[in-house]
């Protein structure tokens, strides 16, 4: 028998709007108590009547019996600068709804619920004040629902495995989702694109969504073995649910709502974070041309390691990044076998030397901390590791947490440790910990086997960039390596999220024994330009940059740090068009990828400066190009003098694409 | 990065077929050491492979890095005899595969699986043996899967949600499951039925289906707030994970797999269990006739139950439920608010006396124990109740465990109480402790709201029966009440999994405020046939049996304890035919139900004694009779003579039924 399964009517409590007045939210509470909010967008139905509370482990639901005690609207408008970023300033502008909910047969236990609704999409959380009848909350369940009206088709990640972020993005129908990370995109059948994700995940776990029945799905809080999936004592916000909404894919890429909803800058001037390319001791090591652990086949040695600094030197890049320099990659590295020094380095390797002939040279050393992802002994020595960086002028660290489908390790309060994922709310913790603490000492992070990003670099603006879906590695040894509508499936899914460490400029368009990768030249330098970071790794081996100089001279150029950016062209997991305005100059940049299929795309050069006259230095496909067979190396480099007027084809190969610099004449 | 992600060769450690050798399954081990399961029936793949393991809290991963170190292989071939059910005898027929694996890396760590191959399916289950490496196992992820070969539909339950066991039954493509509890049936395009399912269930979380992608199920463990789902010391099993398989729906029904793979019984002489049928002031609550909680409506008087005592006795009934016959009832009375007493009855409500009163007419009540969820309060009164009945001669009860959507709620270590799912670890142990307890002094149990039924019933001969799924009650007030497919959707699905309390026979054909049901008469009658259960509640109003004497007789007339079982036709979700011999007579009888679709199917008596005339009672659907509308109360009641050799013409109404008893002339 089930309580209350009767007929309800809905009363509405509050309704919220976006400026535009397109987007509009309802807020419903029925018989039994239960809230529920729905989103309309043009007049028509988008999100269905969709479920708010908790389950909690320590006292009764958090789901029934609510009556509303306080309603407040507002609105905001406002225009904010970021220390870097894909554009320099962002406009924060919603219109709020804020709820007071009180559970009377329940000691009048209140919890509230906020909207804010954009232009560009919608975000709520939920707020646990501090209150005798709840001092402490362990949720058990978060039953946020998102249930989506019209037919939808999906694109996501696979949540619920250790390394499901790596895992390839499925497209499928909705109700086909299984569990799912977030950002999960779906367009309806009308065109309507949305991306679900999360913004300011701090203190709490990652929410997966799980797919309940037909198109509806629910938030599932990351598990912890250890008690519930979220415990907080006190006051405090969960993480906004955001729901981008937009008419097409380019439409949710230009959407900010994520950054919006986070805290601003808490650490004042991070002039010590510098927007920059590198390069590095560690494509070689996934090609198997050397090992990061000790031998004869050392990677990073100080002889490599000064080939790279130097080339590094001559080639105006900012970083040199040195994986394997560290003990602790000999033998079973990864999980309860790690043993990884923060400090001391293999004998062939000198530290203190290598760091001070890069500085020589206007090249900085790029810290690598591998965790194997035990992060109870790397929380015991992280400081260390930290303070020598620091003294070296070493300042930004790449980490990691690998480990073989394992869980991480994480310390237990008894002094002991215990298992569990990186995506729980002690994961959680961690990750942001280990960003504020490299703070102190003016580091800068590049997380690599990372929680999902949900736009803390707004507040930590040290937090550079990371991983967090299938990289370029994949491409040397991966089964399979990464098909060639990957980097089109990334764009307006996981890159919606932030920036992605994802080490493009494979010019030699190989891997392990030569297997050939899936694009074109073109499309790997494109990539620097779709493929959004502050820090950009151009991760082929030296030698095949020195062999392809025409092509290397757009990666010498190309800048990381934007004034602007436009996405001209966009179709999910088909092609993407993005034009990015240089921060430090008046170039802009253009990079187009397609998937398998060839494309023509019209691009029109309105975003240049009107009555200027531009060169544009465009890096194409040629004719026969085609990433199947040898003509993938096929690339035309040619100038052009354009002007705002001007409507260039962009004729991309199958698994191609297309690079342009432009420079005022 | 994953380490070790590059193409495996496989290896077979071992495979086990079906007596038969119609159903083989492999057992393989990759390059890194994981192990995967595949099954082929027939020579065609129907479990493609899928993997084998465990996550663990508190160690390395239990999934990666095996070897085996010892193959055993051996056969099995006996026939049992079930103290009461719906066959006497019981053939356990099946060869076994078992294989003991190390991990050599993690201190040659040990785990063994063990696979049973019937010709009705497939069981296997882990086995955790002492070992210093492991003195202690809590279970994060259990990472079982399966992996389903041809394109299929299936038949699920939500899981997830605390009284999702009480959803309608879902049929959808395999690739649109969501989270699922089991029996999960499916259907592939070549016709095999799968049911997906386990047994024993003792100590260990209920196990849920979660689809991750494509047809990909994988094993998700009920989870809990204060630890890992499972958490075992020493040696253990887990349940074992089940698939009958078959080439039809029929052929499903008919397999005792389940049970097989439980213990036998543990009880010894249990001949005070009596499978028998009851009425009972119940539904009068549903109907909002009169009320659970005390003044001026309420339905558990002396009065009132003498009247259902007297009934009883006059028309064979052997129990008479009353429920509200304790204090408690007022108020809110579910989850934390629940104050239930078990031993105190309202004023108005003379427990000895009708006890003593029943008795004399040979007549027993049936006990009442309603919960609320609060495991923790239960468990302390527990004893009391069940020493208070048996001392009056009450011997069996009726227990519920009635939250609003809400959680249970269990004792904690610490003397206080916590939240939890009734399908977690703590409350499996719980129900089967109620179980156990009851025995104790000579006590069955009815549970509702219960943990699934994985065939304990073998073991524990008391658990005479469950809920578990949506009853008859939603007929009542249910918003929306029971489909009229529902009782089709449950035979191949529910009823998989042992017998369901469903309270058949409203022939009043009408819930609260005479909304009428989705069924005609014959249905009910054919409902105490096809849905099994050794206790069975004739559950309308004793007013509208006394309006209906004819369909009434059938009622009367069958038993609930059986010498065997045929089921002569079946289709998912459509229609179903089951033929049953009772235990104690030479007496046949058959139900045939069928969806909103009229049908009319052959049935050859071929089950009958070759050579003998049977009077064939026969309670059909009128030709115009039909659910939805006033002709659902169309029946013809005739009788005929029949010999085995005879074939009858079920025609069935839509949403109707056909009842028949064969009785040797």
């Amino acid at each position: 028998m089930l309580l209350g399964a009767t007929a309800h009517a809905d009363e509405v409590l509050g309704t919220v709007s976006s400026p535009n007045h397109a987007i509009s939210v309802a807020v419903e509470r029925d018989d039994g108590g239960h809230i529920a909010y729905a989103v309309q967008r043009n007049g028509k139905p988008l999100i269905a009547s969709s479920k708010l509370g908790f389950l909690l482990a320590n006292a009764p639901q958090l789901d029934i019996g609510f009556t509303l005690a306080k309603k407040t609207t507002s609105d905001h408008d406002d225009t904010w600068e970021q220390p870097w970023g894909e554009r320099r300033y962002v406009r924060n502008h919603y219109q709020e709804l804020r709820l007071e909910l009180v559970q009377k047969e329940l000691n009048n236990r209140r919890l509230a619920v906020v909207f804010r609704v954009f232009d560009d999409g919608v975000g709520f959380r939920y707020e646990f004040p501090d209150q005798p009848e709840l001092p402490d909350t362990r949720i058990s369940d978060e039953l946020t629902e998102f249930v989506v009206a019209p037919k939808a088709t999906a694109w996501w990640q696979e949540a619920g495995e250790k390394a499901a972020l790596e895992y390839s993005i499925r497209k499928t129908p909705l109700a086909e989702v299984g569990m799912a990370n977030t950002p999960l995109t779906i367009r309806t059948e009308d065109g309507t694109h949305i991306a679900f994700h999360e913004a300011a995940l701090v203190d709490y776990a990652s929410m997966w969504l799980r797919k309940v029945d037909g198109q509806k799905l629910r938030a599932h809080l990351t598990p912890s073995a250890y008690g519930a999936p979220v415990e907080r004592h006190g006051a405090f916000t969960t993480p906004w649910r955001t729901m981008q909404i937009a008419d097409n894919a380019a439409g949710l890429y230009m959407s900010d709502l994520v950054l919006n909803l986070n805290e601003p800058n808490k650490l004042g001037d991070v002039s010590w974070v510098h927007p920059s390319k590198f390069v590095g001791v560690w494509w070689e090591m996934h090609l198997e041309n050397s090992t990061w652990g000790s031998g004869a086949k050392h990677g990073a040695t100080t002889a490599n390691t000064k080939r790279y600094i130097d080339f590094a030197a001559r080639n105006g890049f900012r970083g040199v990044l040195v994986e394997g320099w560290n003990l602790g990659w000999d033998g079973n590295w990864s999980g309860s076998g790690s043993s990884f020094s923060f400090t001391q380095s293999y004998p062939d390797f000198d530290l203190p030397a290598l760091s001070a002939y890069a500085q020589q040279k206007g090249v900085r050393l790029i810290g690598h901390h591998e965790t194997g992802g035990n992060v109870a002994r790397y929380e015991q020595q992280m400081d260390a590791g930290y303070q020598l960086y620091a003294k070296l002028g070493v300042d930004s660290i790449k980490s990691g947490y690998v480990t073989d489908g394992g869980e991480a390790i994480f310390p237990s309060a008894d002094g002991g440790t215990h298992f569990g994922y990186t995506d729980s709310q002690e994961g959680v913790r961690h990750y942001l910990k280990a960003v504020t603490e490299a703070a102190r000492y003016k580091l800068a992070i590049d997380t690599h086997e990372p929680v999902k990003d949900t736009g803390l670099r707004r507040t930590y603006p040290n937090w550079i960039s990371r991983e967090g879906a299938r990289g370029m590695e994949y491409n040397a040894w991966g089964n399979p390596i990464n098909s060639v509508d990957h980097e089109v499936n990334l764009v307006f899914t996981r890159m919606l999220s932030g920036p992605m460490d994802y080490t493009p400029g494979i010019l030699s368009l190989e891997g392990v024994k030569g297997r050939p990768i899936n694009s074109t030249q073109a499309k790997q330098l494109a990539s620097f330009v779709v493929i959004y970071s502050p820090i950009v790794m151009a991760a082929d081996l030296m030698e095949n940059y020195e062999k392809y100089p025409g092509p290397f001279k757009f990666i010498k150029d190309v800048p990381t740090d934007w004034a602007d950016t436009r996405v001209l062209h966009g179709a999910m997991g088909e092609y993407a068009t993005i034009a990015r305005k240089d921060r430090h100059s008046d170039n802009w940049y253009v990079g187009s990828i397609t998937d398998g299929t060839a494309r023509t795309l019209p691009l029109a050069l309105t975003f240049l400066d009107p009555g200027k006259r531009y060169v544009a230095e465009i890096y194409r496909d040629g004719e026969q190009a085609d990433y199947r067979n040898s003509h993938r190396f096929d690339i035309v480099i040619e100038k052009q003098t354009v002007t705002a007027a001007t409507v260039l084809q962009l004729k991309l190969a199958p698994g191609g694409g297309q690079a342009i610099r432009f420079t005022p004449q």
